[in-house]
């Protein structure tokens, strides 16, 4: 998988960080997290194919996170987009679409499925074909959804000193091995694939938390996540106008990850206040607390090792 | 004045051409007209002060023409803006600010004083101090406004000439005519402003006509304009399908400029098909019709001597 950062900032856009946008590349599909103004043309600056975007997660009703979706889906429509796309996020996504479609005389040719979620609450859950996505309800202003998107765990490495004592011979017996299959050998001994397979390997997994005050909910997103992809709106001197406008400073996204035993925080959601000078200071205050952090800029790409 | 390009695409916006969105600086104030996804970034990087703004104009509501004008409206806002904002255009402004301001949990803090044109077939005159602006329908597939700007006719040049060979001394006399004030001399001749001033100058026009096949109010409009903005969607080879997409190719749009007796002609709103090494055959196209012809850039700037 990788990430690709589409927009690394906050409520007022600035000519470097642009509303919030996260692209997610995984085999075959793009998944895009927040859709805000401009996500469109970064998508195309960093050269991603409009035709492999899948799947569209709006995480709440804010501008910098969702107004962008109109213009994007109307210009997939004009690239001649054939296959569905499919959209999550809150209630009011349908309502949404239906004004702008009406408003702007626009119809589009491929199939857009909405699935709102409408208890905003609870946990919420999609399966996909090697992965699913979890939503929960994080602390913001109004009630945003953070996302967490986990790999289905993968079969074991492929041990050749094992198949080798075995006398598994090189070729198609050893691929069925790989997939999960049982084989015969050519002298009759059956050979399990448990015989020659390391341990099952567990999945990737990517949280992503904004916008958000420190909550619960977040800690559980990120729960091992290789990447969590957090609120950093604010350097930690501004604690209390984090806690007013429901959003988190570095240190605190910094603690989130720490406490949910993340690999790797990447730090989003800028505030326009911060210029490029005073960056080395945002990622000290967050380093202090978890290390392995890094502050995300627009068209960065994080490449998630399988 | 001084014009500039904010965004010179077509509905499918690439990285080099954005949607549209023009900016046009008077003295103490910037007017805007169209407001494509991403404008308020564009008004950016074009360091323009969102505080100067003072209108945008709307000329219809497909996508591309009007969808970053809710993201440029709350991030003035969220800078503060205290004085009143005016907005012109089609029915259905109120309506899409109501449904975003709602969907979108914002308030405004400030003023947004909305205009909406309502019967589309006739013209409509908007008068300011030193300026007006007409709004007329085009001809494309909705009725999309094209506008001219009209600045009042200036007093005549003061001739420094004339007023020494009557005797009028430098100084505060010389103001008061130059302002058109009769005065008196020292000793006792009375001089009207006629006397010294030369002729009236006809105020600066600048048309903007897009999106548009050619018609006739697009000539009303840009009649002796010093600067005629048109829609230039497609080389001359695709006049059909200008005329199935109810836009100009850049020969028809010269046709317009010439027919109008413009100064000037920047052509916009360029398909996304033509790329950079295209350029050169648009412009010449359009120059064989129209010479002084200007193939428009995102971010250029083309001021209008007064």
């Amino acid at each position: 998988m990788e990430i690709v950062l589409l927009g690394t900032g906050a409520a007022l856009p600035t000519r470097q960080r642009w509303p919030s946008a996260t692209a997610l590349i995984r085999p075959g599909e793009i998944l895009l997290f927040d859709c805000g103004e401009g996500a469109q043309i970064q998508f195309q600056q960093a050269q991603l194919k409009p035709g492999k975007l899948s799947k569209i997660f709006i995480s709440h009703f804010h501008g910098d996170h969702f107004y962008g979706l109109i213009g994007l889906l109307t210009s997939l429509q004009m690239q001649s987009r054939e296959k569905p796309l499919h959209l999550y996020g809150p209630h009011g996504l349908n309502a949404y679409l239906e004004f702008m479609k009406k408003l702007s005389h626009f119809t589009f040719g491929f199939k857009i499925m909405v699935q709102e979620v409408r208890n905003l609450s609870e946990k919420k859950v999609w399966e996909f074909e090697n992965y699913r996505v979890t939503a929960r309800p994080l602390h913001h202003r109004i009630t945003s959804l953070g996302f967490r998107l986990e790999e289905s765990p993968k079969s074991g490495r492929f041990l050749v000193g094992k198949a080798e004592s075995l006398g598994i011979p090189e070729g198609p017996l050893r691929g069925k091995l790989q997939k999960g299959e049982t084989v015969v050998l050519p002298n009759g001994t059956k050979v399990e694939p448990s015989q020659v397979l390391g341990p099952e390997r567990p999945g990737k997994k990517v949280a992503i938390c904004l916008d958000t005050k420190p909550c619960a909910n977040a800690i559980h997103l990120a729960k091992d996540a290789d990447v969590l992809i957090h609120d950093g709106s604010f350097d930690d001197s501004k604690r209390d106008w984090a806690e007013t406008t429901g959003h988190s400073t570095v240190v605190q996204a910094a603690e989130i990850a720490r406490e949910a035993g993340a690999k790797q925080l990447v730090l989003t959601h800028i505030s326009a206040r911060y210029k490029e000078e005073d960056e080395p200071e945002l990622l000290e205050q967050a380093q202090r607390v978890f290390p392995n952090t890094i502050l995300g800029h627009d068209l960065e790409r994080i490449a998630i090792e399988s």
